[in-house]
């Protein structure tokens, strides 16, 4: 996310009680992950094996509990727990409010759009013209919906991340700061959940269509013109470029690229990337054709075997 | 689905801008997809392959975008883009007004029925005597519910058909004027999703009982007395015989019929039609006992090849 | 359930008309299923073949459909159809009333909880300090939710089981009488559905975190601290002890047991109780390394016999 004012960092060292390493007259202009940062945020590190990544990155800001050698410009926020330090300055700069009435004031619903009875608007919600909200449908805080959008009822939009920090037997959740942008011409089915982004954005690409019962992870990136059937689910971070298909009960791991206008078939367990205009079967997914030539052979040794 | 007022085939061809190849004085009666028409009624076909099975359906008015040769007495309206016409003849006969209160004036509630608050009812809803319908459920236009019927919460009833044509790169909705018919008895869990029929109906049969989070494809037809465990999902148009039982995570592909009284194990895929009284299981599924006997096959070799 | 008032048995032997064979004087003190009852319970069994159980159960009170010796001191209410008596009595002790309200004037919330607009809260619901009830959230009857709970839009909670016995060609619906307890520091995420124990309790234990769409059937007894991610579905009284991972899309069969700790990976169908400690994987799931293993075996084998 960026920030609408900029944040000078000794407010933020304070605030997470975190040592300065580096200018400290710099201000913050955003938070976010480590793979989608640009100049000017704040990200975090607390994990040795990414300190490389964090500080090769184009954060300009971070949290970390190690003294390292940083290269010229980057500046460090030393400090015990960068996980609660980060949570703690994100609770500070997200604006997340509870509801106290269906339609926040700050929801900006286009004239000629359509909300229905029963339908909840967080804050800064934003809703373009000829979109259509069906009844009981929920969005939440910061989701931008363009235009001719149809959403249809009980779905929720702007959902929590499901982001866990492990604290010996317990779980530390992230908080979630990141957005959901729907792009024009998308439709979306009843009863779909569509998280945040953690940090950055969660996007539903032009003209996509979801059918019922689909579930789509935090930062999934999903590109123009792509078909998802019922019950399927994106885990966090999974793009889809452009035309592509899933059917029905299909689900896809985390942080994978699914190529330009690849198919993959019903209740197909996507595990690894998977290139474009190409179709996928079976659980792990390999290519349809593998998985149709192996099930012949499959089923003759089990005809032989009997 | 029946007009309440037959339409001249005059006012059709100028609202579409086609042309009459029959007889011009007829009027319409109904609109329906091919393999369900009934006479008077209008359908449309614009893929070669399917011509033949229009021209000899029911139907009495073919939306075509070819001058053919007809049989005698069925009249031709001939376009350039018949999907668009249907489209548009059917924007103008459905009656979908968006909600503006949560029970539209239009649904009839018997007075012994209880709904529960936040339900929503669309436009000519009707629920039958004994009926519960509870808190948060959405039933939208046209939904018929017979007696003693329970819909748990969050379900939504009465969900467009996820059925779109290729434009290019882009996708063109098929617009839904179906309905969907619950029969007495019947009961639903919570945040299903049940779609209309694109232009037929969808029907859940007498006395079948649906868990949670179950999703039923446009113009499904299920029989008496099934059972669908939760979380099963069931494409277009497929049938259900009575005495069905589908156990949790099941998916049904379209236009399939499952066989009276077939059981069909958790998690299957069913990608072919099955017989009645069998039992299944698997992905694709075959008979249980088949898959059983080739998985211990299978077993035995992955011990062997190790 | 306990009853608020132990009920005299001719109370109870007349409203279900059945004959009392033992102590007439004695008064039932609550309901539950066999492997549950305590003792002053009154339970049910129709079925030869359960008789045994049930009159070596903690019960005090069975319905039972044959004049069978009891052990000294077990009290016997016969009569023609155990399961119809069961319900008549549950009907007539469970208090459920449909609401007429979004908020039951018997549910008690914590004044630090929130509870955002379109929730539904009904009779004798009890939400614990701090926690968080997101925008069109149903919780149904006798739920009980502990502090620093964050239930995510459009989950229902305390649905019924889903429990019929056949009768014929019909189905009769099995009452539910039980409740769900939520413990502390417990998230559930959007769309999930949560049972109602038949007559006992579904528990989500303390720290455990449910993503999106996560269905849990009747008298499901989830341990602290387990991730369920999304899709994931659990039948009936099965129990995760604590600490347990289920990974997207995820089938547990009814009346299992999840070892402590274990993990079973993205949609996994398990179908027998599991180890502590380990990983699963497959439909039906076995150790993950086992699995491994085969499908290496198998893929040369489908390579070599092509």
């Amino acid at each position: 996310m960026k920030l609408t004012t900029p944040i000078p960092l000794l407010e933020i060292a304070l605030l997470v009680n975190a040592e300065i390493i580096g200018d400290a007259s710099f201000k913050v202009r955003g938070v976010n992950e480590i793979h989608k940062v640009e100049e000017g945020d704040l990200t975090f590190v607390d994990v040795r094996k990414y300190f490389k990544k964090a500080l090769n990155s184009k954060a300009s800001v971070i949290l970390i509990n190690e003294k390292v050698e940083a290269p010229s410009g980057k500046i460090l926020l030393y400090c015990k727990d960068p996980f609660a330090a980060y949570n703690l300055f994100v609770s500070r700069v997200r604006d997340v409010e509870p509801l106290s009435k269906n339609i926040s004031e700050s929801a900006v619903v286009h004239p000629s759009a359509i909300i229905e009875p029963n339908v909840v608007l967080g804050h800064h919600v934003r809703i373009g013209a000829g979109s259509y909200i069906r009844a009981n449908v929920v969005i939440q805080d910061n989701t931008i919906i363009g235009e001719n959008v149809i959403i249809h009822s009980g779905t929720v939009v702007g959902t929590d991340a499901f982001y866990y920090k492990r604290i010996g037997e317990t779980y530390d959740k992230m908080l979630t700061c990141g957005r959901v942008l729907i792009e024009d011409n998308v439709e979306i089915g009843a009863c779909c959940t569509i998280d945040k982004g953690v940090s950055g954005d969660t996007i539903i690409g032009e003209g996509s269509k979801l059918d019922n019962q689909v579930h789509i992870g935090h930062g999934v990136v999903i590109g123009k013109n792509c078909l998802i059937a019922a019950q399927v689910g994106i885990a966090g971070k999974t793009i889809l470029e452009d035309g592509v298909k899933l059917w029905g009960q299909v689900g896809v791991a985390a942080r994978l690229t699914i190529g330009e206008g690849a198919e993959v078939y019903a209740q197909s367990g996507v595990n690894r990337s998977l290139k474009a205009g190409k179709a996928y079967f079976g659980a792990p997914a390999v290519e349809a054709k593998e998985w149709f030539s192996d099930y012949r052979v499959w089923k003759r040794l089990g005809r032989e075997g009997r």
